[in-house]
């Protein structure tokens, strides 16, 4: 399995985030892909390789072109009007969709932004940047694989992570929604039918809003209810999909609490969903916050839970990236995330 | 003139506020109230009284009832929830209406909330309700004198303020939509046509919302262009209310930098309007954030021109109830709030 690696992520280091009415240290920070690297080379899971360049196209595939010249200008935008701190939404078009994009970057922040958890700074876009080439990279190692019959796997280790950022707007620490920029891509490279499992605790919103009224790429997510969680708006069990996509999303939300066998029966709901679907790749939105000591989620999977969950998604036996998306234990962030990738020999 | 002031505004003190990506202390808190006090009684501008009781009833009669439970509910939440720091919301139904509450209250916030600028506080339940029961005093005695054919005026000097306050959503200070309440109080007491006019900086956005699809409530609100300006989202010229209210709602957004000159011109044609359209009572929404030193606005009016305007105000002859809404250059702010009331002799 090759790894892709690049050491932009660095530049997304965001000082604060703001919880519970506090800002404290952000939890999504750079020594999380630190412990992950760590761990790869420890095991020595496989060759680790710089990302090439596919530029923007990939990315205004999948998002709006407002919201990635957005993300290109925002913190410009925001020092030059004389801001001191990182970009922190003040206010947003509550109850609807708005339609005139404001001219102040105060008023644009809160046009494009889902919350207030993810500081856009100085170097959020280099490192996001990075982030989707790194994914990019793996999606085009996973079409070769299809078009020559092999069965390769390949992982992206970036961060930001990606799946909580809809058509235009950012959220969940998200900013380029990097599993749907190669879904689209291997879409775009001639692949018929493209699936995204995704495992993180929390539901991928930006996923399914970019997909939901579509057919040809399949999304399934198991995740804490969102009652109770974040991202608290999406990812009820009754969002199936709308138009042509319905009965193409595959919610799974699971109660606070929910201990591995339990989850391990949404997980075969899904690979039996997945597989009835025909996917030709399976792009995997890997978040490890399903873990028991997870500070910010509430489910109670243990370390040797994602051997196995990395196995049984092996069992689907087809073309796999896997996307890095949350996980804040960082002691234990390497050897979870890791745990599921092992059994991919091929 | 009568003034109803309650001091149970020292409940809505909070101590922090989300401004360009720092917490900083809140520019609306309890002295905003003291200057303008101190103002009334140096002039002996009138009577002060305290609030009578209404209950809840006039504010379930413009707000949704699960968004007032909300406010009497969220602080206990958020703290039994372990969270420390003051209410300030974590992420929101992006680009869309949500329709269904989340269980958490994080959700719930986020659910309820326009912006990350109005923090939530132990007492701020008891703040907002007590400057609604000081406004439906006020409306009180304005429906007496119109029963009476005098033409009496009353000021609710009270805070926080309300204009951006929805039927169900909280934001720019605003919790429960003062001149809102009270329009609709005049309504049930028979009074058949009623008009708000806005001369706060701000866009009254939530009194927009209440009165959008009626003709019986006037709404006419001169203010920043919310192009460049908070609330960024309405306020637009081309926001003239929807069915039976086409017509019925007037914004007249104006460049930053404006002067008095220009200034006046607009409130001319709100005037002419709200006397087109029959008011028999007016609430004015009483923001002195026009003033050329306010800290976060960005018109040019200086403290002579409060007189002319309320001058104004008063040749209209009609009942008149006022009540406070922005103004954050405290030191000035007794003093210019008070000029448009000085010539309320009635
Ligand atoms: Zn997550
Ligand atoms: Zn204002």
């Amino acid at each position: 399995m090759k790894i892709i690696y690049s050491d932009q992520h660095y530049h997304q280091s965001p000082k604060l985030e703001l919880a519970g009415g506090d800002l404290v240290p952000s939890f999504e920070n750079p020594s999380r892909a630190e412990h992950v690297l760590e761990r790869v080379k420890k095991i020595g899971l496989g060759e680790i390789i710089t990302p090439d360049e596919f530029g923007l196209r990939p990315l205004l595939a999948v998002h709006d072109s407002g919201y990635i010249r957005f993300l290109q200008t925002a913190w410009q935008e925001w020092t030059d009007a004389g801001f001191k701190g990182e970009i922190i939404p003040l206010c947003w078009p509550a109850g609807q969709a708005s339609d005139v994009l404001p001219r102040h970057i105060k008023g644009k922040v809160g046009y494009y932004a889902q919350g207030t958890d993810s500081n856009i700074t100085d170097g959020t876009w280099i490192a996001a940047l990075a982030a989707a080439q790194s994914a990019l990279t793996g999606a085009a190692l996973v079409c070769d694989a299809v078009k020559n019959g092999h069965k390769t796997g390949a992982f992206s280790l970036g961060r930001p992570p990606g799946h909580h950022a809809a058509k235009a707007s950012y959220g969940g620490y998200s900013f380029l929604n990097n599993a749907a920029i190669t879904a689209q891509y291997c879409r775009d490279q001639g692949i018929e039918k493209v699936a995204v499992l995704d495992v993180d605790f929390h539901h991928g919103n930006g996923t399914q809003d970019i997909f939901y009224d579509r057919d040809d790429v399949f999304f399934a997510s198991i995740h804490g209810d969102p009652m109770d969680n974040f991202p608290y708006f999406w990812g009820h069990a009754s969002e199936c999909g709308t138009g042509q996509g319905e009965r193409f999303n595959l919610n799974l939300p699971l109660g606070n609490g929910t201990q591995f066998q339990v989850w391990r029966e949404a997980l075969k709901n899904c690979l039996s969903a997945i597989d009835n679907f025909g996917a030709e790749v399976l792009i995997v939105s890997l978040g490890v916050d399903t873990f028991e000591e997870d500070p910010i989620s509430a489910f109670k999977l243990k370390t040797p839970d994602y051997l196995v969950m990395g196995a049984d998604i092996a069992d689907l036996g087809i073309p796999t990236l896997f996307v890095m998306e949350g996980g804040y234990n960082v002691e234990a962030l390497g050897v979870n995330m890791i745990n599921v990738l092992v059994v991919h020999h091929f």
